[in-house]
């Protein structure tokens, strides 16, 4: 162990690097890359090194954002050093590499380096892409829930029952957290809900529900929201309720693909303490999930793991054909959320959805005619109250109104060239072009559908509408709409999809939403 | 674009980056880990984004120095900087993940962008283990190989013929590169023998060379050596005939896998201009493959890549249950390999394989009897006299004696507790040792062997001796080995290896050499 001088960089690069000259280096016997132990006198952390040729004085340590924040360093402070011991864990992934299956005690290793930091960044990436390669079996997917959830914070809630649900996602427009939160609530339900920004997609629920209200909420103003009105809708991200999937989801995103999706949504609902959770899995060609085969093998999954970690998981295979209601993009689905919840619009599919996911819920906790008591919160207005007093809790406005909601001030109206049949919707095609006019960063950003499927079209009809929050963005969009096809109006007996007169670029869509 | 004033940080973390303050990043609309692309007036490159709170003024770029390097920088220098473009490689990695066989055009885009930074090093750590786990077909093979050749430099050697051998690795103590390359060079072939510094062994050759002569040569240097004395003994880091393959293996090592053994191996001879080639399989239990059958299937694959590559190869496998003759290290090789081409020394196993190698190579250039003659230019003398030469084109002294080869002044003596016949000796056990004292760092440090297999050996004989540089890496190497069993001394009946009555901690050695 050496002792060295603490020098903060204001540098942010993301990771907990820290910058040694090259002779303390020598010295230490470390070059760049490797890896060292931090010790202040309160705490510890694994950092990377970089060398600095000029930069600091010998028995100067350079630190990186991540490490002054995580450390709480000033200037002057000082640390001791020494070389990082070579990780275990790093062991049980070259095993896995050599197509073992990985027993509990292998994993929890695993997920805890991931946490402190002591596995490198390929390293993970290598592990991700063998569980993807060779599959997660139940008995894996049960050690990595459970190793993620005890290596993040709890939620600490006394009222019961709780129950939650989750949707896989695929699906724009899709607004149901937004209402069944506040019907559940009104029920007497328990509903913790925490949820996530859009990664792939054009509005995550946490976007959608901070148009209404605040949503960063730590874990204490979290758990007194829910204490007072029985619900929430917070953003996931700062709770910590399982890190190592935030690590793990940041080089799944590049790479298009997802294989921690189960013990994923499972840490995180463990964390919360949910006791029954409905798993919702929209299928059809336009989504994540392609055929009812398909869903009813990941529902099988779903149900089992919930077992396995003491959550009763009943799912939804619900249509994801086409957008639910007509509004995509964070402001535009808030904005017909609270209308729904005011009755002010009727959104069949949507309530629908609603009232079969909350229904089914109820029906778990003991309940009776589910769906129709989730209508009748619904139709009498208890749960728009419920919603309220929610956003207030939350430090919102109450009294919010959906003409106060800000959208997009350019906008751009697509017609229809011909006249027909709306026969298709691309949901892929369509959530490229909102973000491409700005969703999910800009909220007022999105498109508005005026028309359905199998909806009869005249040419000239307007199909759809851009909303963007700035005018380059508009042109962005227009640019991005030459490119993709977002639906097809024709005559009910044209069979043509597509003609292939050349090797085409595959280009698949990636759903990853936590 | 947007134009930055440059102020360089002198930091080295090996990898390119560049710090923006969060005004500049939210403007490009970059965050922490982005890729932009940095355009100098002379040459671009991309790099990775970090974000500075308080070290530089909005409008000023921070480099780091592999990006001040590559680009030239100094100073307030101006340097343009645009979003990187999402390669188009990461979808074909994408595919390959999805289990699609890649083709030639998909390699060449991925092993170009890896070159050039384009992919993160996570996008790499997946690509790589895609190939481990699938495995990779002789087309992708060839087509790594070419893509690795084709993002390289070339070796421009006019005479005629190039040969080379290339060892897989496994054996320590192997002299074979020292003594072949003097043998063939006298007997009037060009051998342009690059090779490496160990990365899991005691010595590569790289290491041992460097002991007698300055290694460390430029492609101009290098080729100046060969066009004079007809061979030369260069490290092949600072030529980048495959710069891809060094940026795969530094990922590759702590993974401890190696999918792309053949391409890297193939594409550096390629690129060297080799026309005929021997690549040596050491077979056995203490090395990298145990059967004649591996080595045989391994052997079809480098001839048939061979063949696509236009570089004709034939394999020899050779014995590698034990070291070969008695150093291991550095310097304790260099001296022994002296010995040897000074006829001061015979170490019969070493002599017949370099004889076999160098026969066969004369053999495919057209000689008959190529194990005689390879043998007569070493009993002759013309070796010695061709290695003389060598080292001193590449700036060694050509007059050295092996008593001028400073060899580690600790010693410790490990002798036999028992009487019996030398039954085993497990070639990794003695590279961690030989390591624990400090090779290939300390050039000094290694092992001297007393006793080979089969010999006998009386209670209290000595078996081998430690050499270190540094006394306390004496304590090191000791302490290392009472946790290791480096080799077994028995009566011939003696049928057990080892007991199991726990669950063992299996720790598989791993052999990566390039």
């Amino acid at each position: 162990m050496v002792s060295f001088r603490v020098r903060i960089l204001g540098i942010d690069s993301g990771k907990p690097i820290v910058i040694l000259t090259e002779d303390d280096a020598a010295d230490l016997g470390v070059k760049s890359s490797s890896r060292v132990r931090v010790n202040s006198s309160r705490k510890e952390l694994t950092a990377i090194v970089n060398i600095a040729s000029t930069m600091i004085p010998n028995g100067t340590i350079g630190v990186f954002e991540e490490v002054r924040r995580i450390l709480h360093l000033k200037d002057n402070y000082r640390v001791d050093i020494e070389v990082a011991p070579f990780p275990s864990s790093l062991q049980f992934i070259r095993n896995k590499l050599m197509g073992r299956r990985l027993n509990h005690d292998e994993i929890h290793e695993i997920v805890k380096d991931v946490v402190e930091g002591n596995l490198r960044e390929t390293e993970i990436a290598s592990f991700i892409t063998s569980l993807h390669m060779q599959g997660v079996d139940l008995d894996e997917a049960t050690s990595l829930t459970n190793a993620m959830v005890d290596t993040g914070h709890f939620l600490k809630i006394k009222k019961r029952p709780v129950v939650d649900k989750h949707s896989i996602g695929g699906v724009p427009g899709d607004k149901t957290s937004l209402l069944l939160v506040p019907v559940l609530a009104a029920a007497g339900c328990i509903i913790p809900k925490s949820s996530s920004r859009a990664i792939t997609s054009a509005a995550g629920t946490a976007d959608k529900a901070e148009v209404l209200m605040p949503v960063n909420l730590g874990v204490e103003e979290m758990t007194k929201v829910v204490q007072k009105t029985n619900g929430c809708l917070v953003w996931g991200g700062s709770l910590e309720l399982a890190p190592a999937d935030d690590i793990f989801v940041q080089i799944e995103f590049p790479l298009s693909i997802d294989p921690l999706l189960l013990p994923s949504i499972m840490s995180k609902k463990r964390a919360a303490n949910v006791d029954n959770l409905v798993i919702d899995i929209p299928t059809g060609t336009g989504t994540k999930i392609k055929t009812i085969e398909e869903a009813n093998l990941l529902a099988r999954d779903f149900i089992e793991l919930g077992r396995r970690v003491n959550i009763r998981t009943q799912c939804t295979i619900t249509s994801g054909e086409q957008p639910i209601g007509y509004a995509i993009g964070p402001a535009l689905e808030a904005r017909e959320a609270l209308e729904i919840l005011m009755r002010r619009k009727i959104v069949p599919e949507q309530i629908d959805k609603v009232c079969h996911i909350a229904g089914t819920l109820l029906e778990m906790v003991g309940r009776n005619n589910g769906y129709d008591i989730a209508a009748g919160i619904l139709n009498s207005g208890k749960a728009e109250k419920k919603m309220r007093e929610i956003i207030s809790q939350q430090g919102g406005d109450p009294n919010v109104k959906p003409e106060d909601i800000v959208v997009g001030e350019y906008t751009f109206d697509v017609k229809s060239k011909n006249a027909g049949t709306l026969l298709w919707i691309d949901n892929n095609a369509l959530v490229e072009v909102a973000r491409a006019a700005g969703a999910p960063k800009d909220k007022e950003a999105g498109v508005i559908l005026h028309k359905k499927l199998g909806e009869r079209v005249r040419k000239g009809d307007s199909l759809f509408t851009l909303y963007t929050a700035k005018s380059r963005k508009i042109e962005r969009a227009r640019k991005h709409l030459e490119e993709v096809r977002v639906c097809r109006v024709a005559e009910k007996g044209e069979m043509l999809i597509q003609m292939v007169k050349d090797i085409p670029i595959s280009k698949k869509a990636f759903i990853l939403e936590r």
